[in-house]
């Protein structure tokens, strides 16, 4: 058992925001008020970078309803950074960390922050100043090592769907082809979440492409004439990250085409940039070349709004990623290790999850990758969909979708 | 007062779909079922294209569930057209009515379809075929002549709205350039919608260019760096429809840019296509490049989501959408004249509209100019951005957007 460690005690919110990594920072700031020995908690204002410049917000005196309204924001309420800390940067935040008698460390962030936990950590242990170093999982890409899912990840994927329930009905509207490229530079998670949409056997996304699997153009361009041939048309969900089958990432190959392109061609030293919606637009353009009979191709790239649109969070995961919050507190006080908390998914007929805390070192390994896949199970042979088991994953984790209506039967008229 | 004309009914929705057509045609079903004289609602597949082709859905007997469940769906139930019918067209139009005794057509869509509606109704006076010929209005870019505003911009204004509520946290979270291109070709009212965001003196978006004024890039680039001068960040709003001063359109000046320097370089042949995704890029890379300054720019193009986001519909919307396609009907039945049911607001201290019916040609003239711009009043001189009294005009049409919160005092740590 831990002693009750006496001293103040530091959040921070890093890397890309999510709709409920709020919840977790009022988890924080909830089960902290219960604690009378930590005077003061310090919201570090935009993660790391915030620590080593003092800047803090004073989270000891906010009203109860105005937390409520933070919890339902998305984005990151102190601020986020892109920062990652190496040692002499871990060696700053230890510094102010000693500076102002902070013996619990909070930070919410993915698998950079769970390394700079680590390191900061490793610090206060050489120095022998006891610290609490917890880290709190999010993102929406869902690839962190050991949790069973990741906070972030069950409101985004939840937009996700509902953004591919709402695009195939359009596509129904106004048939042709039509290309979404979603977030996701490593892991498939949140792309493979569209298949959710489906509910009609003929109902899109007719084509899942995730990065764990190499993206063929030409394959590519056969897979969707093939769905069209057979619907009329073809919805397409496109994780950004795909890349060739030598590893090459297609919005870098696509950005090098038009680079050469343009400096070859001398244009006023254009440096047209590719991002995802580049991507998009040179698939739409590669279909519409190969596929004659296609008159209709569209791309969107669904962009910051899978991750920032408000008043579209999963339930589930606006509760989870309180709990986390809260956790991440109450693992602090009753033992005096560090880690970084992992949700569980209890054995039970119903969706159950428990907490537990890791070791912040099996979340963030020196010497092995640290993200996880879309695993194999769920990927089709073809390399081209998303088979269906995967929603037993991923289904309790979005809750309900909006509801849609069609007419049921298609009656001719009689003529 | 006209007599009981006796006869079918059909009814039809064509371009682009919206969050709330599926109430106006909701909103025709609902009041055809009062009239006994029409023994018949016929549901054009894919508009006029179902009609030449007739391919209809029976709509006498969906359950009443179905029909609201289908109200608050996005897209469109019957399927929409981009046909622009010409006089040959419209004469098949009409002899299929003639066919199957079609004597009211109600026509849900825009301008175009105003026109068709105006074509097919002087070819039935012209046969001396009695035919009551409705058109009811929607369209998300608001651009229709007469009506105070259209059913459909609301919701899609709403989603707009609530997007950059969301994206400016997200910028105030990880600061930089964030540009976005929002749907509207010739009109701004919807980017214009996107003010509604702003809540505190620095919410973006920060500036906001409409396509009702010239778009010079060297100007952009200085806006925002301005702009991030004061705020160290910047949210753009732009109209994918925005023109230079020669009112060349910058989506295909961007196309052609990049088609030029593909083709001189004999790259493969590939026609990388503009549209909204490469105009993204393209301006996101302009700054990057012209302001050296700014590390991080960032730009999303909204696409599709926009008019098909299910569950984010405005209230107001959705209720005067529905109002259309019963006023429709009933206008039909009261007197022999043919038009488009008008949106008026009234006056009134509180929000009120009401209805009335409009001749066609005031909708779609033939020799002037179809749509209606963004009003001069609201746009600054600056010409980059959108004056408050807009939000007189358009809050009312949204409704309730996401409610967010923040830390509203920031505390320094005294150190």
């Amino acid at each position: 058992m831990g002693h009750l460690l006496t001293g103040n005690a530091v959040v921070g919110q890093a890397g890309g925001p999510t709709a409920v990594i709020n919840q977790s920072l009022v988890g924080v700031i909830q089960e902290v008020q219960k604690y009378h020995h930590i005077p003061r908690l310090l919201g570090a204002r935009h993660g790391v970078r915030g620590i080593i410049s003092e800047q803090f917000y004073d989270l000891n005196r906010q009203p109860t309803n105005m937390l409520e309204l933070v919890a339902q924001t998305p984005a990151a309420a102190l601020g986020a950074t892109r920062d990652k800390p190496d040692v002499e940067y871990c060696e700053k935040i230890f510094n102010v960390f000693r500076k102002h008698d902070v013996r619990y460390f909070f930070y919410i962030g993915g698998n950079d922050s769970a390394q700079t936990a680590q390191i900061v950590n490793r610090l206060a242990t050489d120095a022998k100043y006891e610290l609490r170093v917890i880290h709190i999982p999010k993102t929406i890409d869902n690839d962190l090592l050991v949790t069973d899912h990741c906070p972030g990840y069950g409101s985004a994927a939840k937009f996700v769907a509902s953004a591919f329930i709402g695009d195939d009905l359009d596509n129904r509207a106004l048939k042709g082809v039509k290309i979404n490229i979603l977030m996701g530079r490593h892991a498939g998670f949140l792309t493979a979440a569209s298949i959710l949409a489906r509910q009609r056997p003929d109902d899109g996304p007719h084509l899942v492409y995730l990065p764990e699997r190499p993206f063929d153009l030409d394959k590519f361009v056969n897979d969707v004439e093939s769905v069209f041939d057979r619907f009329g048309r073809c919805v397409v969900a496109i994780s950004e990250g795909i890349s060739d089958v030598h590893g090459a990432p297609w919005a870098e190959k696509v950005q090098v085409m038009r680079k050469e392109a343009m400096e070859r061609d001398d244009f006023g030293n254009v440096q047209l940039s590719a991002g995802a919606g580049s991507l998009a637009d040179y698939l739409s353009a590669m279909v519409r070349q190969k596929c004659k009979s296609i008159r209709r191709v569209r791309a969107d790239t669904f962009g910051y709004l899978q991750r920032s649109f408000p008043g579209s969070y999963s339930e589930v995961d606006a509760w989870e990623a309180r709990l986390v919050g809260q956790m991440a507190v109450s693992y602090s006080m009753d033992a005096d290790h560090d880690g970084s908390v992992a949700l569980v998914r209890l054995p039970s007929t119903t969706y159950a999850v428990g907490t537990k805390l890791v070791p912040l070192r099996e979340v963030a390994p020196e010497n092995a990758p640290f993200t996880k896949d879309v695993p194999d199970e769920y990927i089709n042979e073809a390399c081209n969909n998303v088979l269906n088991s995967f929603r037993e994953y991923v289904s309790p984790l979005v809750g309900d979708l909006p509801k849609v209506g069609w007419f049921e039967q298609i009656t001719q008229m009689p003529v």
